[in-house]
């Protein structure tokens, strides 16, 4: 399964140079993470109110070509379990209309409870997810 | 009392015209607020330890001058108790080393516990924030 | 004219309190003003390629109740001209679906061009939004 | 020669977890390679004004350990001529005063001009650079 996300550019996310700062594609990313979530039948929020949480514990990002304030880009969303304890998603920014590839990026999470330890997704999620990756 | 805090503008801050985004002035008073606690002899994370939060209920900035990447900037702050239930805060924003005001705001906090509910600043800390004004 | 824009609050937007970090609801109003602009049938950023920008002079928010993470939000803009030389813009955030009003507020803008001069902003744009008022 | 660069954990840049926001960190890198230059003896502000940027086109970062309001950190930035038209910038994330690292990564740039089309740093800075890291 793959997830897409449309976001239109803030003037808030843009810099100096004219374009949106770097850090804020990490951003877009969560917001992949959060509708891949809801297209398979939950919300991470659910998820956060079973106690299991599912901090970023690394982030990688290509920066291929600027974004621009006002402009509607696409977040194409997909995951990939890693291991019993490590899950990953992957992303690719878009510009629409003319489907430029503007990033591309992954970011691996462990999920954990609330005071931090490593912990299991419950199975009914586990499986939701296991099962688009399919 | 006035409270000091030094900060250098970062690029993450700018936008697009080149300069400072706006909200980013809010940022700038939340530094100036901690500092103050901090002067006093507290910090505002001690608070919280204690039950006591301090959400924003209204926030004001005029915007005079604009701030760049990399300028030193200066917040001055200072403090109002409005009433037992209300506190005020002021701020005005100084480049470096010209000393020129680029912005003045105000915010305005209600003490609240963890749910949310109003709730009296303790006695210690009280008196250090009203001994402040004197 | 009221222009409506609809968001979902990201989870870089919260804060330790577990609520929308004071500060975002500025860039929520950016999304209103943007917003406002292409529902009278043309950008803003079209305004900034004919040398007339709108940097925020002054900004004022009431926070009400607080929004939290994957939140649904609506902003409601309406605009009113203040002068020659002034625009303001008047904002309500309302969380859906039970219609809470979280945060109100407004922003003033005074046109200018790229050098920081004050400018006038063309004439078929300011009927567009003279006309919105009516 | 390795840079050394302090700076106190913002509320805003907590999240519902009541940590860091982990984007957060690519900004705390930016920090690091401001003063890096500063300590070069020149800033990147002036690189700027001769018309050569260095957007990021890769970033990395692993998240070992939160951070939390308030926290002190340090953040360590090295350098790394990677070709002649690429330069990278590793980072490490200390928390004082137990110096356990929290996170570590890097960034890649490609120095460009202001219609970003690549271009050489002007030999006295490319220098400085190079000498850095022997």
């Amino acid at each position: 399964m793959k997830s897409r996300s449309r976001l239109r550019v803030r003037y808030a996310e843009t810099d100096t140079m004219g374009v949106v700062y770097h850090s804020n594609f990490l951003v877009y990313f969560e917001i992949g993470r959060t509708d891949y979530f809801r297209d398979l039948g939950f919300t991470y929020k659910e998820l956060e109110s079973k106690d299991v949480f599912m901090p970023v514990t690394e982030s990688y990002c290509r920066y291929l070509y600027p974004a621009r304030y006002d402009d509607q880009l696409e977040i194409i969303t997909s995951f990939g379990m890693i291991s019993r304890l490590r899950i990953r998603f992957d992303y690719e920014v878009v510009r629409e209309p003319d489907l430029k590839l503007l990033a591309q990026g992954y970011t691996v999470h462990v999920p954990v409870n609330s005071v931090g330890a490593p912990c299991r997704i419950p199975q009914a999620y586990k499986q939701a997810l296991s099962r688009s990756v399919e």
